[in-house]
């Protein structure tokens, strides 16, 4: 099998070439396509002063998620945040979901109760309606394929592309916590309250919707996308998008006082997990120097959002790590799901 | 496990339920909701004069499709339009298309690349564009989970739930080909070019747009769906939204000359197909007699489209076969994935 990496370069090479050939391409008043197959979202504009986001994720049982040690209402929760992070990271505002749901057929229903509850749950707290969706047998397990709508002003929205040579990087919070957590729960230690921070961000991440749309909304930054591959992975897709490179400091990179005890109970790098790790669904975003300070200040007014510059684009393609004078070569190190 | 039906209720009552508690609930210009669940689409207004319909449908494999005999060309064409499908249930036009595609990795590279050759063919031969979508590992085999973003203008989309007393209810072309065609592949048969209008209904079902658009953009129906679960089901699903019943004439039943033969070999009575078998995807409308002869005349001008009368919507509720003088009930007898 190749890797996911070509698997979407096969997809996205097939939908760039296709000619549409319908008998009626466009209705009277069709939204034009301004972004498809290679960011976050895909960007539609419905009139000239709206734009329309849209994105989808699947989740699968035995991949995706363990259910011995995930919760169903988490579960629920967790398939919701990990779309919305997608409209977070164009600087979106999410507004309507659809959920594929596969079942078994084997789970109890209070268990299943607890799924949907969790699930339009976190709909509604992020501001959105569940509009519909499709439910199928799937024999091997749960499986939850979602579809967010967004929506954002025209100006607001920010693409992976527009990075520039000096920028700042910058990301929403720590770094690793997610697989840090993950590797806890495998080791049986998910219900431990000491590691809450950790086994959380594994179990029920949170999209930073409101720090997307700020960012976006004011025009402090120049590129965005959503951690969910881990940080070198995902910067690699950001600098080829803006066709430029990046230099990440280690000392920077956040990973909080948990991580580090986390890692020696699992003889682990914390760098590791910081910079290949998935699942962190943290905004990375890149913005002009001069506007660091600003970005620094929204700590103050946005919960859950604590921005830490981690390092600045080069023109030299690649994404380097830095660590005490030396420089190595990280890119696309991340999760890969056909790996 | 409870049914299908069961499982919708349930999403579908905490959908209407659950309170949107977002930061910002509606941005500047934001659409409005027309219909969520419980139709083929959920429909948004984004400005005053256009509506967005978007539906999401997934297909498993070994519930869905057998890859013994279902070819991948063809079985990506089948996952466009079986969602397409849905779109041309409202009268509305595909534009945009996402896929959520997962496989197990086992996959030679030649029939992934047919597949997707399929899949992103269908999409251009409907005028859409595939434009996102999300790649996943899933080991026990292919899923593709489709979400389709259709276009209508404001008169032009047609609910199920617009049903009046007295109307004629209709087909848009024969029923029972596909379930028919399944039976034939499951004996073996499905390479016999025989019987190919049976297995190619079952293989590669095509989405009746064109006659859709038409119908609800003539304004000649009243209430649409699209025939998915079988015309049993299906059609209680449009009484029930309509708070209506229908009666069905059995010698009214298109079924072709093909179909008959096939039930005398499988031993199957052809009219079991006919009601009760899924995936006809041909279109199922309602509208005043005195526009029957309009809708009969479509066969003219519109190809692959065959509307045939086969009953009427009476007040009381239930569906109802009438056979030689006798009437039987026959709501909800239709496939249900859970049953």
């Amino acid at each position: 099998m190749v890797s996911e990496r070509d698997l979407i370069a096969a997809i996205a090479r097939r939908a760039a070439t296709a000619k549409t050939a319908g008998p009626a391409a466009s209705p009277p008043r069709g939204s034009q396509l301004l972004q498809g197959i290679g960011d976050d979202c895909a960007v539609l504009r419905p009139d000239p002063a709206a734009l329309t986001l849209l994105t989808t994720d699947t989740l699968v049982e035995g991949v995706h998620f363990d259910l011995s040690w995930h919760p169903p209402h988490l579960l629920g929760r967790k398939a919701v945040a990990v779309n919305i992070s997608d409209i977070a990271a164009m600087g979106g505002l999410p507004r309507f979901v659809l959920l594929s749901l596969g079942l078994s057929g084997r789970e109890p229903e209070e268990w299943r109760d607890r799924l949907l509850d969790g699930f339009t749950g976190a709909v509604a707290e992020y501001g959105a309606s569940l509009i519909g969706g499709d439910t199928v047998r799937n024999p091997a397990g749960v499986m939850l394929s979602v579809t967010v709508l967004g929506e954002a002003a025209v100006p607001e929205v920010c693409l992976r592309s527009g990075g520039r040579v000096g920028d700042s990087i910058w990301v929403g919070g720590e770094l690793g916590l997610a697989a840090a957590g993950l590797e806890l729960c495998r080791r049986g230690l998910g219900d431990d309250p000491a590691w809450l921070p950790l086994t959380r961000a594994h179990l029920a991440p949170q999209a930073q919707v409101e720090l997307g749309r700020t960012l976006a909304g004011r025009g402090l930054i120049h590129a965005m996308m959503d951690l969910s591959d881990g940080l070198a992975t995902d910067l690699a897709h950001l600098c080829a998008a803006s066709g430029l490179g990046a230099e990440v400091e280690a000392e920077l990179l956040p990973m909080g006082e948990l991580l580090p005890r986390a890692a020696d109970l699992c003889r682990v790098d914390p760098l590791a997990w910081a910079t290949s790790g998935g699942e962190d669904y943290r905004l990375l975003f890149t913005c002009s120097p001069e506007n660091d300070p600003a970005i620094l200040a929204l700590t103050q007014t946005i919960a859950a959002a604590r921005p830490r510059r981690i390092g600045r684009l080069i023109s030299e393609p690649g994404v380097f790590l830095r660590q005490r004078g030396h420089r190595r070569e990280i890119g696309f190190g991340g999760y890969d799901h056909f790996r």
